[in-house]
């Protein structure tokens, strides 16, 4: 088992399923129209790009009509965010909770600095936003709440259809981010009620470059890229025909799998955390709350959470410390610290998150090297 | 020769170099991880990342440094501009030559909608912008002067070096979109003293959504999508590795091949336009200005330039009308009208763009279709 190299980083991102490869090699080779081009080979192109469109919708329970393609959900996020800033010439209110996605916390913290009053709703000690303090910082003036669907880090499910009901009572517009979610469980836009839904490839086993958007019919929404009148007029750029075919293949694959794709994470998330009980001094972050079924954050009592996946990485598990690192530093996880949790303990975390390619021998290899970690080290 | 298809549309997109598609696909299959991510498999896709950067920059005689990646020219060309625009409050001046990109007409416009004076200078005769034009037309408040370095319809080159002289004089920035130019003809950074230049994948055997824009030292520069800090924290997403990698190989194989490749596409065109003399009724447009070596934009007296490409569509030969179709309706080319021809001359056009795939087999080919086609419809 030694040899094992193990991959247990899935919400950072997830190898492109075979079958979505498959879909997306024809593209990557004698295929190669522009979809504007009037030519026959254009022509072709443009029939790849509305099927895709087709299967992202039918994933969804949404109409292709009101799906665009876009290359990543931090592109989405901005296009709404700051779209409806500028509409309102940043005058106005807008609500994120702080467990937001960076482009959600980045895209209002620039509104912000143009004028805007932002304000961040911290989580409950179950990771979860509690609606009641949506509805407190509802404003006369507010122009959009932004609630992701999934918590990236902890996977703790935010409660979406009882913000919504409050919002729509109010006729402000919801921003969801759902690029964790989908693919893990079934995302239905009629039932989440929102006016904005975001999911991105990469997240779910569909190639990286391409994300989604689906926008309620007469919702406002105006372009962050200018230009040719492609996606209705609202995303300028050649379609990334390769990507959307794959994003399309992921979807149908999703649409049909996601209940056993639902169990089989679980399973293994399950195994997991039974495992840990027989490890001194490792706890699960929000393990009572509802969750995604492929997540697990941990804390390693006393340790460093950065050391850890160092140490789990060298015996062939790669795993995170929290959300990805960019500064290549330890950082403590902004969401475990808005949780109140204090840096010693947030330093002293690490993220598991498990996708389809995973066995339970790797879980239980996985097991066995924390159990090492956690025997060979003192807190 | 009935059943020859051949591709003659390769400013609208190429094909992927298979040599580019080899160094893409480990990047699809085993290769699949995150470059902020702190273990092995993500500090892989970093260096790989890196890699490319190199590359790019390598081939544009730039410091990797000062090279970001974005999903596609568009992109590049929205976050200059409307960084510009948005840094001064929409208070200013901006120029750009009325032969640009859509996507450089159209962030202008949006910019021009909330305040901004923009100044569009028409072309001469001969398809390029009169140096003389863009110094009258500068302020004391002028922000910006976007001008591209090829044009994507008629393939004339801009006299960029001149009106580069005149703005750096004034201190006024220059946003160069070379799209059409990198990977046909040599492109070199600091030879053209632009401040910031756009490039993208898939006009040169690269793959679809993947560009890269570069930025002198020291030039204003602020996010079109805010979030994490990747790409010097200029470009929120995840890195689209995959389509990196080929953008990295693909202009590595450019900045090798790039006088062969150079030569090799005016073969192509000079025996295409030399053949097109014994065709009654046909014309080029801007033969007698610098162009790109790859382009032929031609006017077919008489005749309607969207019928002649569905004709010769159903012949084995995909042309365009002139820029990207996306209306489904034929459009006189904006391009042309600017030039002051006609709209019935403007509606008689054709685009022919040479790809290193073409052979000159092909082209005679193209040849005698066009020679039909004139021969069985009158004008």
């Amino acid at each position: 088992m030694a040899d094992l190299a193990a991959y247990f980083d899935h919400n950072a991102t997830t190898p492109l399923d075979p079958r979505v490869r498959d879909a997306m090699l024809p593209w990557l080779g004698g295929q190669h129209g522009n979809p504007s081009s009037a030519h026959g080979t254009g022509r072709v192109a443009r029939n790849a790009v509305e099927t895709a469109r087709g299967q992202v919708a039918g994933m969804l329970n949404a109409k292709p009509k009101d799906i665009i393609f876009v290359s990543s959900g931090s592109e989405a996020n901005n296009m709404i965010i700051r779209g409806l800033a500028e509409q309102c010439d940043y005058q106005g209110h807008l609500i994120h909770g702080s467990l937001e996605h960076p482009s959600v916390v980045g895209a209002a913290a620039a509104a912000g600095q143009r004028g805007m009053d932002v304000t961040e709703i911290p989580p409950e000690t179950d990771g979860r936003i509690d609606p009641a303090d949506v509805e407190m910082a509802l404003r006369e003036d507010t122009r959009l709440v932004c609630l992701m669907l999934a918590n990236n880090e902890l996977g703790t499910l935010q409660p979406l259809t009882e913000i919504v009901a409050i919002c729509r009572k109010r006729k402000i517009p919801v921003l969801c981010d759902a690029v964790q979610a989908v693919g893990k469980l079934e995302v239905d836009v009629k039932s989440l009620g929102v006016d904005y839904l975001v999911l991105c490839g990469h997240k779910f086993h569909a190639p990286l470059g391409i994300g989604a958007l689906w926008i309620r019919p007469k919702a406002f929404v105006q372009p962050l890229i200018y230009g040719a009148p492609q996606e209705h007029g609202l995303r300028a750029s050649t379609e990334n025909v390769p990507a959307i075919v794959g994003l399309g293949a992921a979807s149908a694959i999703a649409r049909d799998d996601i209940d056993e794709r639902y169990n089989y994470l679980r399973k293994l998330r399950d195994r997991f955390e039974k495992g840990l009980k027989w490890i001194e001094g490792v706890g699960v972050h929000c393990q009572g709350s509802p969750r995604l079924p492929n997540t697990s954050h941990i804390a390693l009592h006393g340790r460093s959470g950065h050391e850890a996946m160092l140490w789990l990485d060298s015996r062939g598990c790669a795993v995170s410390t929290g959300s990805a690192c960019h500064s290549g530093k330890p950082q403590a996880s902004r969401v475990l610290r808005q949780m109140g949790i204090d840096e010693p303990e947030a330093l002293a975390s690490l993220r598991i998150s498990f996708g389809m390619t995973n066995t339970e021998d790797e879980v239980d290899h996985l097991l066995r090297q924390v159990a090492s970690y956690m025997s060979e080290t003192t807190g």
